[in-house]
């Protein structure tokens, strides 16, 4: 059952952000994603304005378990890893919607996306269809 | 910077969908994502009646084009395939939230699920915080 599938980083994020930080801090910060030139013809369509999807590599996080604290505040109790958004899954996928704010040839620049910087981009999607 | 990363599926997909459908027409399909039974404990804290984010993996979808007709659309221009939901992407990841039935052990009754029967299973992650 546990068949395994090998994607290649599409592109990289990069921000002033070295460390995690909780989500919520990540509201403001600008990233700028610098996608694999070979890939530009992709963009077609996406404009400064849109809400769109960003699917990243958590590379930095630690082994997962499967029981963990919500945010890792001791005070609360343990959930399960997929009903939480932890770094630390079974597959390190992190899904974020944030705020095009422009894009220039290979480079987007967006705002709230909360991931560090040399972030592995996996995909990128348009929220409206 | 096409740097490569290998996933392990969680589960698969099993529902009554051979073929492909339009995206609207999953809406009322039910499916059970059976989950490798390892991983039971990362249940914990889904109830029915949530909304939780399935990642899985289009592993039937063929090659990817940078250009292509929105839903297949001739009629309707190319648009870049980052601001498409197409399967045929560079990293084939769909993303779809649905409506959680039930949860019995490692199975996960779900409606609204846009993946065919059989599609591997790379995450489950509770919408809300």
């Amino acid at each position: 059952m546990r068949e395994s599938i090998t994607f290649h980083a599409i592109g990289t994020v990069h921000n002033s952000i070295d460390q995690p930080l909780r989500p919520d801090a990540f509201r403001e910060v600008e990233s700028q994603i610098v996608l694999d030139p070979d890939l530009i013809a992709g963009l077609t369509g996406l404009e400064s304005g849109q809400r769109i999807m960003i699917l990243f590599h958590f590379n930095r996080a630690g082994d997962y378990e499967l029981l963990q604290h919500p945010r890792g505040d001791k005070t609360r109790p343990k959930r399960g890893v997929f009903a939480l958004r932890s770094p630390r899954r079974p597959n390190g996928i992190g899904v974020t919607v944030v705020d095009l704010l422009t894009v220039e040839s290979n480079i987007l620049t967006v705002r709230g996306l909360d991931a560090i910087n040399g972030t592995p981009v996996l995909d990128i999607k348009l929220e409206e269809r």
